[in-house]
């Protein structure tokens, strides 16, 4: 027998009980803020209330419900817990949808059109080959590569950049600090799924921006703790950079009183790229329960020091 | 020797002559208002002046630089002569990129989410895998074929609609008027890519819109002459249409009076969506001269009664 305990802040995890209970039927759940959650042996999170885990002295398994573990993750004097993250099919599908959507819509320039638009203005802009259109990626875990992929089949020239080093069939990798700036120097368009760590808050910044050539553009799926916004919106006014497509933001919703809504150069989407399906996420959950009680090894298991 | 005669009313063709000559040395070239045009044995049209090809005694070979033949079809007591289209790879992966953004504008809710951008409103629009969403593609010749291959390697679900009866693998084919109503009650975002004859102009109007599901989208990429505007904004005033994505008009550019330009469910692009290089134009035109003068069969020879 199972407790399984559902810990957030932000959202309402109740309706995964009974779904995780059909899935595992020796185990029963609790929803936070129920005291019972604190004696739970699965915790299964999303924005978690903090220093919650040291409270719970038979906690086995700490489990996301989605790709990114920076808001579920124990506090710096860490737990030693393992920490899953989930990762389907769906979940990498919805991401490359929208990031297509992002990069056609710079390349092909529907935000040109856009903006001729609301002023009835007429003018064609210009058609170049996918292959003239270099996309540059930062971050290269599944949905990183999983954009590259899909990209590299379309024709783009696709460059990648991640803390270490990765090698990737068609793909121009650099790594860490020293080699960013040669990434940066050939990116059109800059994709960010980076995890959210330490290092990675804060670097969709100035000093970033003025490294990607005159005219290039960002496409923001990453977390919204990853940009700088003011350095965003100098970098567009200053016409250093073209176009930004943001899905994600450090307070969610977005503020209404947020300069952001109204840059021209900027779309605004409702944090709407992809999210494993309730299905997938007990599916996953209930999966590593059971590896954990067989003493299995654990599936998209995080390295919660580093951060992901 | 041939002489070939670059005709149109609206665009400058001039480029093509150099070109031209490149690839067939023992060719000249004359450029329409130029009275020599009419000794000319081939004709490269765009837009043709009314009347021209009946006052030039050795032509042999009509050849538009694009996909669609509407503009340069002889009048309605026709000539005879062979009249060739430009299809080739370049101009196919245009309409291809096109129509897959707009696609996705509508599957994944980026309409909703810029009209919120708007009003500074945050609604996450519903995740629906891309097997739920019927794409209707109307036309299946060349581009509509290879548009309706790739939303199914999407995972899409693809319907057509053409004239004639088309089998192709995975796609729910229908046929002539009686087909039209299952292909239009099964279509949630409807490409149009038909060709632009007697019996298609204003076939985007009322009558067939009333016939699209509720919420229905509609991507014009055909011809302007298909559309009927005040159909269409009625048709999303009253509701019963969702949204449009429009890149051809009867008169382009699109005059700037024009009501399309304010109605926020529409995206107006200036006929961007794809266009023959001219290094493409000039191999299928100097490709089929030789075949002509070499008594072969000619390529993507049109059906000049059929109109397409």
């Amino acid at each position: 027998m199972t407790h399984i305990a559902l810990l957030s802040q932000t959202s309402k995890l109740e309706y995964l009980g009974p779904l995780l209970q059909a899935a595992l039927p020796a185990a029963h759940c609790s929803v936070w803020p129920d005291p019972a959650c604190l004696d739970a042996e699965v915790a299964v999170c999303w924005n978690t209330p903090p220093g919650l885990y040291e409270q719970m002295p038979r906690l086995r398994l700490v489990h996301s419900i989605a790709a990114g573990v920076d808001n579920i993750l124990p506090g710096s004097s860490g737990t030693g817990l393992p920490v899953c993250r989930v990762v389907d099919e769906g979940l990498t599908r919805g991401m490359v949808e929208y990031v297509m959507w992002a990069v056609l819509h710079f390349h092909r320039g529907f935000d040109l059109a856009l903006r001729q638009q609301r002023s009835h203005r007429w003018s064609r802009p210009p058609l170049r080959p996918a292959g003239e259109c270099r996309v540059g990626i930062m971050g290269l875990g599944a949905l990183g590569r999983s954009v590259a992929a899909r990209l590299l089949a379309e024709g783009y020239r696709v460059g990648g950049w991640a803390r270490g080093a990765h090698a990737i069939d068609g793909v121009a990798t650099h790594a860490g600090p020293t080699g960013l700036q040669d990434f940066l120097a050939s990116t059109d368009i800059l994709v960010n799924l980076l995890p959210l760590t330490d290092d990675t808050r804060g670097i969709l910044g100035q000093a970033l921006f003025s490294r990607l050539p005159q005219g290039a553009c960002v496409v923001g799926c990453g977390r919204g703790e990853h940009l700088v916004a003011e350095d965003l919106i100098a970098a567009l006014q200053s016409g250093h950079l073209r176009g930004a497509v943001l899905d994600v933001f450090p307070q969610e919703p977005l503020d209404a009183a947020s300069p952001l809504w109204d840059m021209p150069q900027i779309v605004v989407t409702p944090h709407m790229a992809t999210m494993a399906s309730p299905a997938a996420v007990v599916r996953q959950v209930a999966e590593n329960i059971r590896r954990l009680q067989g003493g299995q090894p654990l599936l998209n298991l995080v390295d919660a020091a580093r951060g992901y």
